[in-house]
C-alpha cells in the first residue's frame, strides 16, 4: 500500500557542481567551513556542545564590534533575523520610520504592518542610500515614531547608507534601530557600539561565507529592557526574544526550540577564521578586489549603478551593456564556465547584474577569472571589447 | 580600535566529541547524511539545485504518504513548521481545538493566542493518547471551531494518539486539522492522505536522523484554497504561505527567503535513506528494537509511564527507578560512556528518562550498549539487578 507514494524517477544522492559563486550570496564556502557542518552531531544540552555556544556568541561580539550579551545566531536565514527583530520591537500601533531605497527596506515595511504598526517610509531611490536630511524630516514630522528601521547595505542594489548618521538621529528623537547588516557584516566596517545600534541582524551566507541558513543577531540593553516590561507577547513563539533569553543568554539553560547544531559548528569556524583573519584585514581584502574589479570593468566600458561613494565593494551592480542579452548570458556563464552572478531584482530586473566578491569569493583569482569569461562572453554577445584591456588592467590594481 | 572586542579566550576549531544520541532529538546522523552536508554550497536558483528540490518534494510525499503538490521543508526547526501552520490557518477570533496531553501541545495553544485565536482545548493526562471522545464533545460544545490541533507523538511523553479517527473527527465537524508529526514521521505510519490530515509538519532530526534545523511539511489542497481565500495577510513574513507557494510551488521560481542549501542536501539524502530502506521496513526496525530494549527493561524492574497500546517504539519514557539520581545518572553516561539520554520535560521533570531510538540511532547495537551500562548504572546506584539479566532478555527478542 506504501509503494501507492513512490517517487516515480529514479533519485541517487546529490552531487552537487562545483560553481564560482560570484552573486549576491551564497558565496564559496570554504572546505574548512564545509567540514565543520559535517563533524558528528550532539545534543543542544551537551556540554561541549555549550561551550561551543560560549565562544561562538564571543566571536561574534567581535564580528558585529559589540559588548551586546544577547548575541547569537537566529536559527533561520536573514529574513526571520529581520522578522525577530520586528515582532519584538513593534507592537500593534507602533509607528516606524522605514528607510527603503531597494528590496530589503520594502520587506521590513511588510514586516512592520503585519505586527500592527504603522510604516512611515522615508524613500530614495534605488542605488542611492539612504538620505539622513530624510529622516531627520520624516521622525520631525513624527514625534510619536518608536522605532526607526533602515538596511546598512542593499543586496538588491548594492548601495551601502551611513549607518552612524541614520543610528544618531533615530537616538536623538528617542527611538531604536534595527538595521540589516545581511550583506556588509564582514565585507565593511559594522560597529553596533559605536553606532549605538539597537537591534542588528546579518546572514551566515554571504561575507561570512557559512552555508545559508542562520542569522547572526545582536540585541542592546535597550532592546531586552523594552522587551521585559512589554505588556503584550510577541506575535511569534518561535521568534519571542523573551524565551529565547533562557537558553541564549541564561547561564542554566533552557530547552526552547531545536538548535541547528551543525549549522552552528559552521558558522563557528566561519566566525573563528573572520577572527583569524581579523576584521580590518578582511575589509581591505574586500576593498582591494573591488578596485581589481571595477578597473576590470571600466577598461570594458562597463558602468556602476551606484555613485562610488556608496558603492559596496563586495556587491557590484553594474549596467547591463546596451544589446546584450541579460538571461542568455548569465545561462552561458553558468552552464559553460560554472560562474553565477545575479540578476537585477524588483525594479532592476533586466537592467543590472550584481557581481558578488563576499567573503571567501573575494579572491584575486576569481575576479581575473571572471573578468576574463565576461571579455570573451560580451564580445560574443557583440559588446566592443579589446582582448585582454580588462585584465591587464585589473592586474595593475 | 577593533581589537577592543576580541575573545578574551582563545579559540580553536570546535570537534564535537562522538556520541551515542538516544535522547529526544536528535539522533545520530550517519556518515551518508554528514557528507551531503559537506557539499559545495551552489545558489538556490541554480537548475541543480531546483532538480534537486523536486527529487526532495517528491521523496517527501512518499514518506508522508500523501499526493499534497505542497509539500516541502521549512526553513526552519520543527516549532518553525508548527508556527507556519498556526500563521496560515488561524485568523484573530478563530476558534481552534487543540488537544493537549503533553508540552507540545501546549506550544500550540501558545501559537493560537499569539495568532489572535481562541484555544479551547481538550485535556488529557501527560503519558495518555488523545481521547477522540473528548474531542467529539469539544466539537458538539464548540460548532464555530475552524481547525482542529494536535500532536500525533508526543515528544514529552513518549504516547502517541490515533490520528485517523482524531482527522476523521475533526473532518465531520468541517475543521481543518493540523498535526503534529515531529517525532512520528519515519518511525511509525504516518499517513496523511489516508487520514485526510490538512497541515502536517516533522522535524529533521528525529526519525530522519538528519542535522537538526529543517522542518519537513506538507498542506493539503483545502489549506491552499484557504489561504488563496483569505483576506488578510499571515502575521509572519517569513513563514507566509502565500509567498512560499511562489519559490516551492510553482514552475517559475521566485525567490522568497535564502534556502538553507547544504541543509536540505542533506534532507534530501535522509529522505532518500528512507526511501532505500522502505516505509515499511523502518517501521518495523523501530518496532523491533523497541521490542529488544522493552524486553531488557523490564527485566531489570523498569517501568513505562505510557500503556503498551500508545507506546512510541521510537521514544522509550520510562520511570526511574526509585532512589535513583536522575541528573547524576545521565551525567555519568554521557561523561563516563558518552550516551546521551534525555530528561523529562515540563511536570515530568525528575520522574523519567526518555530513551530515544529513532532513526539511525534505532539499531541493536545500541540498544545492547545501552543496556549493558545501564544495568552497571543502576547497579551501583543501588537499584536491585541481577547482571546480564537485561541483555539475555533483550538478545533473545
Amino acid at each position: 500500500m506504501t509503494s501507492r507514494f513512490l517517487p516515480e524517477q529514479e533519485i541517487r544522492p546529490f552531487s552537487p557542481p562545483e560553481r564560482l559563486l560570484l552573486g549576491p550570496g551564497p558565496s564559496n564556502v570554504p572546505r574548512r567551513v564545509l567540514d565543520a557542518l559535517a563533524r558528528p552531531t550532539i545534543g543542544y544540552l551537551d556540554p561541549a556542545f555549550v561551550t561551543m555556544m560560549d565562544e561562538l556568541k564571543s566571536l561574534m561580539r567581535y564580528a558585529f564590534q559589540t559588548h551586546n550579551a544577547l548575541t547569537f545566531p537566529v536559527s533561520g536565514p536573514g529574513s526571520a533575523g529581520m522578522e525577530m527583530c520586528f515582532v519584538n520591537l513593534v507592537s500593534p500601533g507602533d509607528k516606524v520610520i522605514v528607510c527603503r531605497n531597494g528590496v530589503f527596506g520594502g520587506r521590513m515595511v511588510e514586516n512592520v504592518e503585519r505586527c500592527g504598526g504603522i510604516a512611515v517610509t522615508v524613500d530614495d531611490r534605488w542605488g542611492e542610500p539612504v538620505d539622513p536630511n530624510k529622516l531627520r524630516e520624516a521622525l520631525k514630522a513624527n514625534p510619536d515614531a518608536r522605532v526607526v528601521a533602515f538596511v546598512h547595505a542593499e543586496t538588491s542594489t548594492g548601495a551601502f547608507s551611513d549607518a552612524q548618521t541614520l543610528c544618531k538621529i533615530a537616538q536623538d528623537a528617542g527611538c531604536l534601530t534595527i538595521v540589516d547588516c545581511v550583506t556588509s557584516l564582514g565585507g565593511i566596517p559594522v560597529q553596533v557600539d559605536e553606532w549605538g545600534a539597537d537591534a542588528v541582524y546579518s546572514g551566515s551566507q554571504k561575507c561570512l561565507s557559512c552555508a545559508p541558513g542562520l542569522s547572526p543577531i545582536t540585541f542592546s540593553d535597550r532592546v531586552v529592557e523594552r522587551v521585559k516590561n512589554r505588556s503584550r507577547k510577541a506575535q511569534s513563539w518561535f521568534l519571542d526574544l523573551d524565551l529565547l533569553l533562557g537558553y541564549w543568554g541564561a547561564t542554566t539553560r533552557t530547552y526552547h526550540h531545536t538548535a541547528p547544531n551543525n549549522g552552528l559548528y559552521a558558522l563557528h569556524e566561519s566566525f573563528l577564521m573572520l577572527r583569524e583573519e581579523g576584521l580590518q584585514q578582511a575589509w581591505a581584502r574586500h576593498r582591494h578586489h573591488h578596485n581589481m574589479l571595477r578597473t576590470g570593468l571600466e577598461a570594458m566600458g562597463i558602468q556602476f549603478l551606484v555613485k562610488e561613494s556608496a558603492r559596496l565593494p563586495q556587491l557590484n551592480a553594474i549596467l547591463i551593456p546596451e544589446g546584450v542579452d541579460d538571461k542568455a548570458t548569465r545561462t552561458r556563464l553558468l552552464s559553460e564556465f560554472s560562474i553565477e552572478i545575479g540578476a537585477g531584482l524588483g525594479e532592476l530586473a533586466g537592467k543590472v547584474w550584481r557581481i558578488g566578491l563576499m567573503g571567501y569569493s573575494s579572491r584575486a583569482d576569481n575576479v581575473l577569472q571572471l573578468l576574463s569569461v565576461l571579455e570573451r562572453v560580451l564580445a560574443d554577445a557583440g559588446h566592443p571589447i579589446t582582448p585582454n584591456t580588462a585584465l591587464d588592467a585589473a592586474q595593475s590594481v
